[in-house]
């Protein structure tokens, strides 16, 4: 009754986008954040969460809206959303990047949406855990992979009309934690967010967590579309070689949030913030740089993982003239960030150091 | 310099508010929450979160805005925000509640706002810490409360024109995890939520968050001021005595978010969910009844202080007919709701068990 009435009032969820968003591209719309614009605390909020869409989105008609898990399972079905309401609740608060933030920073360019840092943002998402919807539908024992497929459509590359389509390998999806998200940040998914429903898989890069879905397939052998195969690879060229890798887990990678690119800072106190993720493991410190003089920033809160940490210098800067400000985080596999990301064919992954100049007066 | 941007494009701190937040009174603003707003998940938007004000919402003018701490200490101080904003920042998910929410319940009424059960919401809060600002001013020896002042002002019942003022003791600041936050899920404080500058008291009813906070004064007696004298009392007239209690604390309460009142519920499956919150300690369990047969709902997330617990209880309803469900909430202290509220004089604290009938078909 309830998310009836909630669900319905479309208007409600055709989802804010504020003002000082960095539009890349209106149709599809792709716009990132503007790193200034993190003030405090963890969550961003709703109108100011980074978009990326590969297709224009898509209008769900909830009324005829139904989730579908087939394939090799024992029990298929179809879901409305007000089945899926009444199942077992989780929330969680994770940190969405996408793969290609950061591209702007290789030199040449590399073709594709020119993200600076600002395509990651964190919010609190609630919905029902993947895990448990696999084990209710009974996944066979031949299954291998489970294919999720967005209401999103386009063509591709080669003239091709596709649905947005990921998979996960059976283990992938049982361990990651993953939910099917009804609502961000105590309201029902934004539209450009995936409304009515989207796969959330915390510490992926977000081409993972796919939005407007609409079918979970199992099936009993790697799965080659589009997104899978075709892009979201790490691809570089050695020698007269082509070696590969799949795009998975966020690199670990600490944004500045202030001072801003350009500010001209007064000598004496000065405050040095950011968030810092990985999706391999929390972060277990941020190093921040003025000039060639490191420093380990405090760490803000809690360790949690999948969600990205607040840090924060606090000291003083004295000699005047220009200088830079830069920020590398570790994680607690061990993991840091390359002065200089390796550059790949499609941009991916480019988690070098941030490196912000300023003006001391 | 980024705050300076931030916080002075003064348009974007307006606040928006939701279509659906119930408005009590439009001058000052009061509006309470709908409760079937809260989808899942702790953070409550900031554009739903419910508004209690004494006075009209003040215009701070920020470049003359400075925070004074003064009175008993060692050394008095009046802060910019942006010297707030170079200090150590905290975080923290806090659930704010006011005392009078459930004053619609008293029968036969009770003068004031006419609140039912959305007086009260959930944010992160981000800002300075209370301790650590009051260690740095040095608080004298002789000092016993603290007043918190707010920009805002009016005229109260004997015609008198005051500021809004409350106040602590030394060892309730202290002790309480106060935040002077100057941001609420993750954007700065909107305005009708004391922009630029709250208190944040976790736990307390929130007459104790004083918003458009400006002055801090250490005094070496209590306090009488209108809001801490006047009002904000339990008084109760036994026998022939009058009996007084301060509002501190929020009470126990567990609040329904689904099913809405007067739903019609087919048979079979149901899901009946909501928030549970106590000032004095975190939620040890939440009873629900469907009629008169109780069960013990599952409390969703982790724990923690000071921030609603999300419960849920999934069953099934076969009897058709109008029913009632209704949901008791326990501490870790051992507090319990009341199956109906004590009247007191000015109708706070109304904590009794919420009934929501129903209807099954």
């Amino acid at each position: 009754m309830i998310l009836a009435i909630r669900l319905n009032a479309k208007r409600k969820h055709q989802g804010a986008i504020a003002a000082d968003l960095i539009v890349h591209r209106a149709h599809p719309l792709n716009c990132e954040t503007a790193p200034a614009a993190l003030i405090g605390g963890v969550i961003m909020p709703s109108a100011r969460f980074y978009v990326r869409n590969h297709f224009p989105v898509p209008r769900v008609d909830l009324d005829r809206y139904r989730l579908r898990i087939g394939g090799l399972v024992e029990q298929p079905m179809e879901l409305t959303l007000h089945e899926i309401f009444r199942l077992r609740t989780h929330s969680m608060i994770a940190t969405l990047e996408c793969a290609g933030n950061g591209r702007a920073l290789f030199d040449p360019p590399i073709d594709g949406e020119q993200w600076a840092f600002g395509a990651v943002s964190t919010a609190e998402w609630t919905g029902v855990p993947l895990a448990e919807l696999l084990d209710w539908a009974g996944v066979r024992s031949q299954a291998r992979e489970v294919i999720f497929r967005g209401a999103d459509q386009g063509k591709v590359d080669d003239g091709e009309a596709v649905r947005f389509e990921r998979s996960l390998t059976v283990e992938q999806a049982r361990g990651s934690r993953a939910l099917l998200a009804y609502a961000m940040n105590g309201e029902p998914l934004p539209m450009q967010h995936g409304y009515p429903l989207r796969l959330i898989v915390p510490g992926w890069y977000a081409v993972a967590s796919v939005k407007w879905l609409t079918d979970i397939e199992l099936i009993d052998h790697p799965f080659t579309g589009h997104f899978q195969r075709g892009k979201y690879w790490y691809e570089w060229r050695r020698e007269s070689v082509v070696a590969r890798e799949p795009v998975t887990y966020q690199r670990v990678r600490a944004l500045i949030t202030g001072p801003s690119p350009n500010a001209i800072l007064p000598r004496g106190q000065l405050t040095i913030r950011g968030a810092a993720w990985s999706g391999a493991a929390a972060i277990a410190r941020v190093e921040v740089a003025i000039g060639d003089d490191w420093r380990e920033a405090e760490l803000v809160g809690d360790r949690t993982q999948n969600c990205w940490q607040r840090w924060e210098l606090r000291t003083r800067i004295h000699r005047p003239g220009p200088t830079t400000v830069r920020a590398r985080a570790t994680d607690l596999a061990g993991h840091s960030q390359p002065d200089s990301a390796e550059r790949n064919r499609l941009g991916y992954g480019n988690n070098s150091v941030q490196c912000v100049p300023v003006l001391v007066v």
